[in-house]
């Protein structure tokens, strides 16, 4: 472990003590937590490690080893085996340089003793060890299974980048033993109301439509109310009991209001209790390893000003770490963010302020060159006439934008009429010379190169007539009243975490996926060709007038991996299986039941206690305590971007009308640099969720006792099961 | 408005102020809030008007009232329609009564001012118009439509005890507007979909299973998505465009990943957090009135003990009203109570302890007479001798239950298998010696007065070796395990709060089944008689061929009203419509679409809001205040129970392992009174509404002043639309 006094010693073993500051706040910026050894030559390793270049070629190599599923038995674009096996074995030798290069950054003892190292090297052996008897059983001409295929998507939560993932999983095992108890209950319940339509039920002599007899079997019973927990067979399961009698249809009324609608509610309640508990932790552990990190940036970089005095960070030193950690960082930006740091401009900081610039960083800042209007300076006389200045006031009134929200929305409705009428595919002229003419006196208004670079996809959408774009704009500037505002920032904010989520998605599926095509595959066949029999059942006997081949759905099968994603996502939504079942044989159907609890009762569960969340967050924080002072800072300097495309336009308007001339000389006044606050985007998932949990963590609290907990394994120790 | 002053100033009319106080105090123990005038006469038809005999008249004939829809046309039992409608108007005219009740209890502007009341005379009204017209036309022999029965279930809502049931509309009507923006982002997001689809698809010339075009009607395509939405119609939807290509799944995985699953958390999202904001107003609103009432209780009752002193109840007043409030309540109970209320022993209690005594009435207190076990006292040589004790401490044993739990759980087995094994069928027997070896057991070691007193459902199940029974004890054992105590607990708090959603849902369904059954009545036939050749398709022409008589859903038809309601149930679950459509005409799909708006969007995310909360409060309060500091009372006044039938049982047993001769002189020494608090269960929904929110009201707020919006007039005010 590396102490602080290690830090302070060391100092004066590197040749430049602001390539580890750097490299301390890029971790700290972007939560990596990788206990580097901080020797020279592993420092330089580090860096080239955390090079985007190796990381896409990273993930790029994990998409090749994913996406050969595609061309593996049962195929999609067949390819011969040697191929596959050839390519797969260039991903295991990058996948074991990645490694080794991980190997030589951290020091040894830690290396061995994080788990997902050892993952990777056990799915890079397993790996192997399946191609060899693979390749030996095909060399013998014998079936063999590639059965390490579904390993492989564990990489993607192995490897280091694969943080988010982690925790994800992670928080899907702390929700488990909750979730166990609920499940409990509700098989429990299933069985019971099993039992009792057995009872009910069984002897009437009732039959399916099939003709097949109804609620005889106990087993069938338990599988076919456990279907319509999922509402898949609703009602087709009630109508055979309820053509019998309406009081049967009592029972299936409070089945389903007890296991649909409370037993489903009180698994969500469960997965998002046990969600928020355990997030809540985990950043809180995240928001400690990175004031961590800064203390040690700090450390390193501290002088001692005045004689006893408290340790602080020159400017210059300051500028120089920020410009090696963000090389693009615009100078005026970094004077704004100094500015923020040395509140009280004495051109040195403390520890406080320092420890801040992680998250400074992380606040997206747009830097505007502003100037007046071209036509301004041109031919002032003109354009400060009372028409030109209506005409301004008019394309910078609120009724502008409506009016064109209109135009567009009769656009789309023009666009889903008849287009064979000749008027309507004339009426697309018209709409482009509307937006011509938009974008027109926009650019008189606006000083264009502001006009440009902030409202660009605004204002560019609507030139280009095609549908989509259309659609877009049409969406953005729906999307626009403030009334939505809080459901689009919250929509938007959900966006980068709902790629954590595909991921996740991603990895269940394609275990899913492999096992399934190992158990399903070619057992339902699609005929292209409508005049072949076998159409019509599924090219398998077995389906000859069941629902699953007169509904036709013989393209729903495991014969491929694209077909198997399809089908799994089928399943997510309504669990419909009794197709496999009939093929093969009665237990099937519990890979289906463990899919249904794996995705619809765990993970899209754990998706809706994130949205939720991220709502509540929403509704009740308004902004993080940073942002605000980055933005008073900017607003003291009199640098702020005025928004003259929000609602304060009507106020801003009241006020040029009640005060011209004062109004006038300001915008003479208005500085050449604007600073904007890209204030509803985050760069990071972990800043969205720093900030979800923020009110909760002490500000002071700079963790300068190393957590074991939170720093154990250069990974974060997985919280303990402690609800058992 | 009725002041502080004018109360002590009308001290002195009345023959009794204990009466008075009794009202105030019963008022708020059960959250009434009705403004009732305080001369004599009036209190006394008060008294009247809130006795339960009245209260379940009422509610039988709003009962007989909502059941006509079984008697009149189309009627599952026709009845000629004189005698419908002659029981329907000795309903209006019971109903008439209760309201001139109580116009005539609260003060005549209060009365003309109150929404409630308003809503009851104009139903009245309506009702009667209608059967007037009605009527008329029967007498000429037109066709007549008895539009009034829409309004029956209003009734519920409207009477002075449908309080929760007006709350949850409240909640429902302020989450409108905010669900309304968001429906409109999703109506949107669908257009725009299907406006995609009928571009992508729309001339490719595909066909559905029935050979009709696929997509070409945009329309048609809104409609089919919207359904998609509810996974009804999955994937069935989808399959002409993935036959076609797989590449068009992806549009439709697209469609269910925003619009199933980020547009439906949203709505949850949104419904729980308004449900959330406005139901904390409410509650506050109303702990307000509850302090607000038993200050006016005190100021009847106070005393000036002291001169210049604070104003004090003395203990017999305090007896006095209790015993009015509660007459069944127990001497040891209020004992109990009031040394709860005077923690100081001091013989009289101020306003703070009094104003206490709403809430603690409302904690169920369980009173238990214990005393020695009668065979101790017959023959304590025997009772206390060494095999006696080890019997005593097996049957306390927690491997005690969990025996006979899995002997319960294979009897459940033995249920579910076979019966016609002769083996089976006696294996009854040797299941019914044990349960009633087990009661023996329990009877030797546990008193049996207190035996049958406290655990009288547990231990008495399993004597009755029904099917049912077994069920129920198993079920209760099985929810035994602490593990399961928080699931449990809540859902059975739940309970009484699901009663007001099911008169919601009522309201709702009662609505719509009048609505269908104009709409739809005998468009779909069901036909008991196999051989008829209408059964085929439902008894409409329109239906041949189609999946709906396919798959035999004839009896899912609008013809009477239990028929209507079961269907409606269908439709929450799935929305399923195509039938109706099709025998009617397109525009049916609306009253669809509109059903799902109301019942699954709205109300269903309002019950599962309602299960989230409840859940998050379980997990996150353990109990209240009040109940903690009762308990302390109990335990300090060594007078709880000894719960042996808890976790503690295996401590206890150590402790008597341990120091038997002390554990043996405490046991002579138990007292002969014993209480047990019935922690987990709450007597009023707004019990469990209160403690929601508890930690939110500062205990020490009395209302003293009046609250404009929450005693305007004699309801409370709704909160207005302010998220506008």
């Amino acid at each position: 472990q590396i102490e602080g006094p290690h830090i302070t010693m060391c100092r004066f073993c590197y040749s430049n003590d602001f390539d580890l500051a750097a490299i301390y706040v890029s971790d700290a910026q972007y939560n990596r937590n990788i206990y580097f050894d901080t020797s020279p030559q592993a420092v330089r390793l580090y860096l080239l490690y955390n090079h985007w270049v190796l990381k896409v070629l990273l993930y790029f190599f994990i998409l090749v080893d994913l996406s050969l599923a595609l061309f593996e038995e049962p195929a999609v674009v067949p390819l011969p085996s040697w191929v596959t096996m050839l390519v797969e074995l260039l991903c295991l030798l990058v996948f074991t340089l990645r490694l080794i290069h991980y190997a030589k950054v951290i020091p040894r003892d830690k290396f061995w003793k994080d788990p997902k190292n050892i993952c990777i090297i056990v799915i890079l052996l397993l790996t192997l060890v399946d191609m060899i008897i693979y390749g030996a059983l095909k060399a013998a001409n014998c079936y063999g299974v590639r059965w390490s295929r579904v390993l492989r998507p564990l990489l993607l939560v192995n490897v280091t980048e694969g943080r988010q993932l982690r925790r994800a999983f992670r928080s899907i095992r702390n929700a488990l033993p909750q979730i166990f108890y609920v499940f409990l209950l509700f098989m429990f319940s299933v069985l019971m109301f099993s039992l009792m339509a057995l009872k009910l039920l069984g002897k009437r002599g009732l039959t399916t439509i099939e003709g097949a007899p109804y609620f005889t079997s106990y087993l069938e019973i338990v599988f076919d109310l456990y279907v319509l927990v999922t509402t898949a067979n609703s009602p087709d399961v009630m109508m055979p009991a309820y053509n019998a009698s309406f009081v049967f249809a009592i029972f299936f009324i409070l089945y389903i209001l007890i296991n649909t609608y409370i037993f489903m509610s009180v698994f969500l309640a469960v997965v998002y209790n046990n969600y928020k508990k355990y997030l809540k932790e985990e950043v809180r552990q995240l928001v400690r390893a990175k004031r961590h990190k800064m203390v040690r940036a700090f450390a390193v970089l501290q002088e001692q000003k005045e004689e006893g005095g408290e340790p602080v960070v020159s400017q210059a030193s300051w500028n120089q770490v920020v410009h090696l950690v963000q090389p693009d960082i615009s100078n005026a930006h970094r004077e704004l963010l100094w500015s923020v740091c040395d509140d009280k401009n004495q051109g040195a900081i403390g520890k406080v302020a320092f420890v801040q610039l992680a998250d400074l960083l992380n606040i997206e800042v747009i830097t505007i060159k502003s100037r007046p209007h071209p036509l301004n300076s041109l031919c002032p006389a003109f354009y400060q006439s009372a028409p030109s200045r209506l005409l301004c006031r008019m394309v910078q009134h609120r009724a502008f934008v409506i009016v064109y929200d209109l135009i567009i929305l009769v656009n789309a409705v023009f666009i889903g009429l008849d287009e064979e009428n000749p008027m309507i595919a004339n009426s697309e002229w018209v709409f482009l010379a509307l937006y011509m003419l938009e974008i027109l006196l926009k650019l008189y208004v606006f000083e264009p190169r502001a006009f440009f670079s902030r409202h660009s996809f605004w204002n560019w959408t609507p030139c280009d007539v095609s549908l989509l774009s259309d659609l877009a704009s049409l969406t953005i500037r729906t999307m626009f009243p403030v009334r939505f505002r809080t459901i689009i920032n919250t929509l938007i904010r959900i966006g980068p975490a709902i790629l954590t989520f595909g991921q996740l998605i991603i990895v269940v599926y394609y275990i899913f996926a492999m096992v399934g095509m190992e158990l399903f595959k070619n057992k339902v066949k699609f005929y292209e060709d409508t005049s072949d029999p076998a159409k019509a059942y599924c090219g398998n006997p077995l389906l000859k007038g069941t629902a699953f081949a007169q509904l036709n759905y013989c393209k729903n099968n495991f014969n491929n991996v694209v077909s198997s994603f399809i089908l799994l996502v089928e399943l997510t939504v309504v669990n419909q299986c009794s197709g496999f079942a009939t093929v093969t044989h009665m237990s099937a159907r519990i890979f289906f039941v463990i899919f249904h609890i794996m995705v619809v009762i765990v993970i899209i569960n754990i998706f809706v206690a994130f949205v939720l969340e991220a709502f509540f967050v929403e509704y009740s924080v308004d902004k993080s305590d940073l942002q605000t002072s980055l933005e008073k800072k900017i607003e003291e300097l009199e640098l702020a971007v005025a928004q003259y495309v929000t609602d304060n336009l009507v106020n801003a308007m009241e006020t040029i009308d009640n005060d011209l001339g004062t109004s006038q000389s300001a915008a003479a006044n208005v500085p050449s640099l604007m600073f904007k606050i890209a204030s509803k985007r985050y760069r990071t998932v972990d800043a969205l969720l720093q900030r979800m949990f923020e009110a909760d963590l002490d500000p002071e609290d700079f963790a300068e006792h190393d957590d074991p907990e939170a720093q154990g394994n250069g990974n974060f120790a997985n919280p303990t099961f402690s609800s058992a």
